[in-house]
């Protein structure tokens, strides 16, 4: 034991509140102190703005005892979740030089990620020898590569509102006489929504990946729903529940481009009362179409927290407003003859991301945990920890760690007043893959989904019991072993070479060049833009 | 088992679903077969509605399968929730005489409740056979009284919104920025409130008993929130969660008198739009007070679900929105000098009520089931079903039946839009007993609640493990084991008996006839209106 050196290391919270993040912190503990009982372990008291006051605490047994398995992210906090400015880069360089850390392990999302990599660049051009470690850890479970199977946090995110999910869904059928729309947090992509939908069997969940796809605008939105209502309501059935994913207002083109006139004219110092004034003609005419209460939700001013403002824009009241009106319409007008729509619209959101973490959630955090220690023991810097195979049982877990650059990309047009500058490397948030097998699971039963009322209760999460090591279902059916796929391919090339060579014959040799010619072309092709949408740095 | 005679049961879901009661139907389906398996149990499809239209479906093993332990009322539905009209009780009888229903089994609260006593009565009066039988099934937990300790379906809601509260709490304590006022339903009484208050350890609950009896206004309880904000600013804490009790609205004086006379315009014919204009000067002073969004809710048309409405008045965010005002008025006077205060509002509603069913609630409603049958092989008419000792094991249970009339009372005065006729006899709703044990255990903690931030997780509802027998916490500490205390009354009786007698001496004897001769005194004295505050029938 005594033969490995000691360690300083420092972790902070960096992005919102994750069930499952403070496991991190212990795994990370029993791995140092496994290895030297004198290593230390110091937490950064209130997130990054600790960081820079150097407010620190060493982590202990007796400090982590009541945090273990908890949720929040309370026994640290984080306020900011940024380290960006020079000003911020210069007080974390300088406190990790005070502190003597040989690591500083960051717990967060994709910015919080990417600030990771470029504090490890400029620690390592300043030969500051603390190394930079992330975790992927982030309720939204949009960082996800072929690296980051999934984050913590989102399983248990999806647990609790599909539970919820399904108690509105008993709720309707024993009512019979509601539509609920629920929306939920989750940011811009519809990770949890589609995962949700794929738990709890809801009649219709509208993703913002198919909305921005299909570039639908809120009346074709709003006439889908319709259509539904109507389809059931021929069937005698005058309840439902549609799931309406947080991010979903930004994926409507014309919102979305109200939206960026209205952060133009704020940005412009024009004052909220004057705003609407200021729009064009036609983003004046869609505003004013649009109920009060949205648009003085709309005109919320972003300040930092944009995903806060995000939030509290009421897609879900929107959205029941303007179906209920042209239920009412088609109603008048006799092509709706069913019983009036009614509906009743939740926000799930601070409810479950305090929840208790799950049994997965618990186990992928301590491991990465651990993993951290093996990172920073390896002296890596600007690396990201990372499980794979995790669908497997946990022995069947394959650890590794994964240069948070090779999950930076460029992208070549922003979009979302959320976006980076054009140009800038980063860990860009992963949308639903409309392309991907859990995706395809979705579709491939919407229909049943919507007119049968399937609707499926997986409980409230459980620690014991049969239902207790259950995982996110798109997790389980998407194929994401990227490493087992690359060991693949070397076997097939090294069975290429161990065929082809000197004494083979002529036409095997002539077949060999001929295939791997045009599988060279055909990879040449397909990596290099315009084909890829995203250029790797 | 053949000496069991045939028995032919009916049985309607009656009031608002509450999870646990499908064990209800599953108790009895069992009790019956046992006894003789030609009995038949009949469900009435559609509530009250299927009941008076004889949309029946014969309950099997096949039918009961996907119902058991599950929550919601979807096997059989509900809808009108009332059996009160003469048309309504005409139709019942003529179903009951042509289904030659040997017994009817009402589940449901207390206005069902009612509706069944008053159901036996006319049933007794014209010689139908069928006897009618009630059982205390409300998520509410207001049916409660000496033969009933609490109600299927309230452990579970407290349960499910306990395990959110304390998420909320979580996240509070990791982002120690904003102040969450949560609302949550359960009608006019706050025992649900009480309960999820000490299963969570939030900083502030505000039960409507409490705003009844101190005549708090708007005004007291927002400057009651902004002191305890006040408070735990100069603790260096801006962060806090806020009980609100749905039906808190109703319990402020001046919101009540203004609802009456909403509701007297309503009544008299006058529209929406011309109400405000008809708003005594006082009334009208308070309505142009109120902000926009509350005074729309406080317009909407009662309908025949009146509790519809009541969930429809955002209490939350009204008061949200008036310690905002509040605080800023404090801050801008120098009288606050703290971080600007942030609210976020939730609403916990139909996401508790279709819940999974805890284990208490399942076995509770699957013996209630049984007592069903026990008392309609007794030929009992207008009787409810009861189990007591219910904090202790299941097999120290004590299952009972009591007259329904018995529970029944008739109020001096009426108040509330939903009040019943004055001198009309009823099972009333029970308000929280401020005397109460499980009241003053939340006295006692409320200062440390409020300060400490000790809040508890009790996680989510576990069906297996350590936490899956825990039961309500107002339950356990309560002691109502009222049948308990009649027998130690006769015990103190017959020892008076055994002293006092031919042979004892004259002191002996004078000191019994003065002592008993005053306790008899007093107990007239309190049996006697006006002291008591209502009477019994």
């Amino acid at each position: 034991m005594t033969e490995h050196p000691v360690v300083r290391v420092g972790i902070v919270f960096s992005g919102r509140q994750s069930p499952g993040g403070h496991n991190v912190i212990w795994g990370l503990y029993d791995a140092i102190k496994a290895h030297n009982p004198n290593s230390k372990l110091i937490g950064f008291l209130g997130g990054t703005d600790g960081l820079f006051a150097q407010k620190t605490m060493d982590i202990s047994d007796e400090a982590l005892a009541s945090y273990k398995n908890q949720g929040g992210y309370d026994m640290l906090g984080r306020t900011r979740d940024q380290i960006r400015t020079t000003e911020q880069v210069e007080a974390t360089l300088a406190i990790c030089q005070a502190l003597k850390l040989d690591s500083l392990v960051i717990i967060g999302g994709v910015t919080s990620n990417t600030d990771a990599a470029q504090l490890a660049e400029t620690f390592a051009e300043l030969k500051c020898p603390t190394k930079v470690v992330g975790v992927p850890v982030t309720l939204n479970g949009d960082l996800k590569n072929q690296f980051v199977e999934t984050t913590v946090g989102f399983d248990t995110i999806c647990k609790v509102n599909s539970q919820l999910i399904s108690n509105v869904c008993t709720d309707a059928l024993s009512a019979e006489k509601y539509y609920y729309f629920i929306r939920f947090m989750g940011q811009k992509a519809s990770h949890v929504a589609l995962e949700c939908a794929l738990q709890s069997h809801p009649n219709m969940v509208i993703l913002g990946e198919e909305v921005s796809l299909s570039k639908l605008t809120i009346f074709d939105i709003t006439k889908q729903i319709c259509d539904a209502v109507q389809a059931r309501a021929e069937k005698d059935k005058y309840h439902g529940v549609v799931l309406i994913p947080e991010g979903l207002v930004e994926t409507i083109p014309e919102l979305y481009a109200l939206l960026q006139e209205i952060h133009g004219l704020h940005n412009k110092g024009v004052s909220v009362e004057n705003i609407s004034s200021h729009l064009s003609p036609w983003a004046s005419a869609l505003f004013e179409f649009l109920p009060p209460f949205i648009r003085k939700q709309l005109l919320l001013h972003p300040e930092s927290d944009e995903s806060a403002q995000l939030s509290q824009i009421e897609t879900e009241k929107l959205l029941a407003q303007l179906v209920e009106n042209e239920m009412n319409k088609r109603l008048k007008e006799g092509t709706y003859k069913g019983k009036k729509f009614n509906a009743i619209c939740h926000f799930f959101g601070y409810q479950a991301r305090g929840a208790l973490p799950s049994k997965f959630d618990c186990d992928y955090a301590y491991v990465l945990g651990h993993v951290c220690y093996h990172i920073l023991a390896a002296g890596l810097n600007g690396y990201m920890a990372t499980v794979t195979n995790l669908k497997s049982p946990v022995n069947k877990w394959k650890c590794g760690a994964a240069p948070i650059t090779s999950m930076m990309t460029v992208k070549r047009w922003s979009r979302g007043p959320t976006a980076s500058q054009i140009g800038k490397p980063a860990v860009h948030m992963a949308s639903v893959d409309l392309k991907g097998k859990a995706y395809e699971l979705l579709r491939q039963n919407s229909s049943s989904f919507l007119m049968e009322d399937i609707y499926r209760n997986p409980g409230p999460l459980q620690f014991e019991g049969p239902g207790a090591e259950t995982k996110p279902i798109s997790l389980c059916v998407e194929d994401r072993d990227y490493m087992g796929r690359i060991k693949q391919l070397q076997e097939y090339l090294e069975k290429v070479k161990s065929i082809v060579k000197p004494g083979c014959s002529q036409d095997v040799l002539k077949a060999a060049v001929s295939a791997m010619a045009s599988v060279t072309e055909m990879l040449t092709i397909m990596s290099t833009p315009p084909f890829s949408s995203q250029a790797t740095i």
